[in-house]
């Protein structure tokens, strides 16, 4: 039994140090802002009548997203959730397949494995990353399946585990060079799902090009927007192409004729989205150092306080804190939704974990492996709110 | 033997007759123009800094669409295609069934109903309407189905043949009426690919109003743009809290849970693009006046040729011609490369229409009638020049 004034206590002392960095008025968890060119490209790309399929803004964000992250090719797209699609068939990921997706993560991670007639097979995270647990699922394929010189294939369902798709969570790198490690000795395609962590590096390498293939997210809560959109990240040159000819309907090249070579999809991302994108990368270094500094006023904020931690960046890696996150101690997990409930009360935009994508009802029967400090981690993590504008409201 | 004098001849009157109308500059096949408050609500947009998933735009445009089109409700998603995706699913299309889809049509009517895991089955056009011809299909229906009280079973692949996705090509509606009828008599949900056709009417109903389910495009082709974007129109109500569901990741309303009841998908229409649709709308009755005035500027141009017909609306009907369209004579259809080549030289953007879909290679072992009048069709069309802007310019 905990005592109402314990309770009390330890809510109160975590709600004002929030709102301590915060302020009183309500805040968003993750809000954008436009303080850059993106007024100037919208209204260039009205001028130019160029607002959709193509447009000299989609060449340009694409480009410059290749510069800044370091991938060779860059592929806009519609959202994360239609580039993890691809990025699926990139990998060669066929109705039948099993593709391992952490239980811990939004649900378009295994969403986009059932668009590919696949299914998602669920595995643990770690408390250090938030990401994949390599150690454990390392001795959990060594016990489920069977390895050729080709494929792994699941000695329960028979069926072959074509890709794993690690997800930054909240920003964070997970640990890409054990992952790297787990596709190389059961060749299994590395597919990062890096939706969260744009401006977020492992060992000076940027998320989402360590893999075959890498998916970013510019949905208007992540770091910078494009109202909706996405992209696929990939050093082949070959996937590229392909990337590109199936996010366009896979129309053969000909000045009239309308002929395709395989079933494609409408994925492109409109030059109008591609010229706020342009914009907003533009500001993406400015709004990283904000992120920082807002981390390091959450970290003076919960300094005194016991019973949780505010989750910090992995060892060997930069990221970019897309949501600011506190763990609770195994004790105080019981105060989470109250922590929520008062938030919410005043304005606070926090928020729990997804839920454990196993435990939706349509993916219980699912294959998974063990997912203990998965569902630890769900039961203590609050999301605190994030916008890189914070920082300079707080110090208003 | 044609003579080279013969084919020179009728060639150089169409171009010439096209010229008359579009003039000497280049023009392309069909350009957004943006005349009204496009840059106001862009601007409103980004003040807001609700550019992506939710906003008022994303509301307005619904409203105005259902407005406009006399569909109870409209759901604004990412494109036409992911309109189509979700439409099949709305009338319980699954993986195994068939969709009657028409040979002549864009690849995306039958793409979609791939990513159901149904089968295209492919039906003939008529010339009188370029639609579906219902009289042939009816007689095929009752040579190939088996009907029971609730559904057509295709008595040789043994599949439910679920759907029927009429297309209104180039604007035009189809027999709405004869599809209806089939649509009773077999049991077969109709569903109106209305991508082409905002603002053409049969017998005073919008197209994509008289199905179970209706969809419209907003690509940067369409009659109005809104970058990318599309829409899902329906008068039941169930269908349409389930289409705003299922592209809204199938959350399930909850102040901070994220909890899914069914595999859901990310179509919704960011606020940025339902913005430009907003102003776009208003400007519809305008554009659909040049656009019949275009219309009858190329009647004039191509009244003193003999050997091909300017398609004009089908009886019963009013189209949005979004496309101007003519149809050569069969003994003229020898020279519609000639033509196209002749455009595409002075900087004319005229095309033909699709490639068959049961002729691409991907489709070559779906189902399929007797397609004698799409085959001969396909030969026969030219689209013409048909931006609402032509004819500013061409009196200017």
């Amino acid at each position: 039994m905990i005592k109402d004034s314990n309770r009390a206590g330890f809510v109160n002392q975590v709600v004002d140090a929030i709102r301590s960095v915060v302020g009183t008025t309500p805040v968003g968890l993750h809000e954008p802002t436009f303080d850059g060119n993106e007024w100037k490209y919208l209204k260039e790309c009205l001028d130019s009548s160029y607002v959709s399929s193509v447009g000299k803004f989609v060449d340009q964000f694409e480009e410059s997203l290749a510069n800044y992250t370091g991938a060779k090719y860059a592929i806009s797209v519609v959202n994360g959730t239609s580039a993890l699609h691809i990025a699926l068939k990139l990998a060669g990921v066929q109705p039948g397949d099993e593709v391992l997706v952490p239980a811990l993560t939004f649900v378009a991670t295994a969403n986009a494995v059932t668009y590919c007639g696949a299914t998602p097979h669920f595995v643990e995270s770690e408390e250090g990353t938030l990401g994949i647990d390599v150690g454990k699922l390392r001795d959990y394929l060594h016990s489920i399946v069977e390895t050729n010189s080709s494929q792994s294939i699941n000695k329960i369902t028979k069926k072959v585990i074509r890709a794993i798709v690690p997800m930054h969570t909240f920003g964070h790198p997970s640990d890409l060079d054990g992952l790297n490690l787990i596709s190389r000795e059961f060749n299994i395609a590395l597919i990062e799902d890096a939706a969260e962590s744009l401006g977020s590096f492992y060992k000076e390498k940027h998320t989402g090009t360590i893999g075959l293939v890498g998916v970013i997210s510019f949905n208007g809560n992540k770091i910078i927007t494009t109202g909706g959109g996405g992209a696929i990240l990939t050093n082949d040159k070959s996937l590229a192409t392909h990337a590109k000819h199936l996010t366009t309907t896979a129309k053969k090249p000909h000045q009239w004729d309308y002929d395709h070579d395989e079933i494609g999809y409408n994925y492109r991302m409109p030059n109008i989205n591609a010229a706020l994108g342009c914009a907003q990368l533009e500001q993406l270094t400015d709004k990283l150092k904000l992120k920082r500094i807002l981390f390091s006023r959450y970290q003076d904020a919960f300094n005194s306080i016991n019973g949780l931690t505010l989750f910090k960046e992995p060892v060997n890696t930069k990221s970019n804190y897309w949501l600011q996150t506190i763990v609770l101690n195994r004790q105080n997990e019981i105060f989470r939704d109250s922590i929520l409930e008062e938030c919410h009360r005043i304005g606070i935009s926090a928020r729990p974990a997804w839920k454990l994508l196993n435990q939706l009802e349509f993916f219980r029967t699912a294959p998974k492996m063990n997912l203990k400090c998965a569902e630890a981690l769900h039961r203590r993590i609050i999301n605190l709110p994030s916008s890189p504008s914070i920082y300079a409201k707080s110090i208003a």
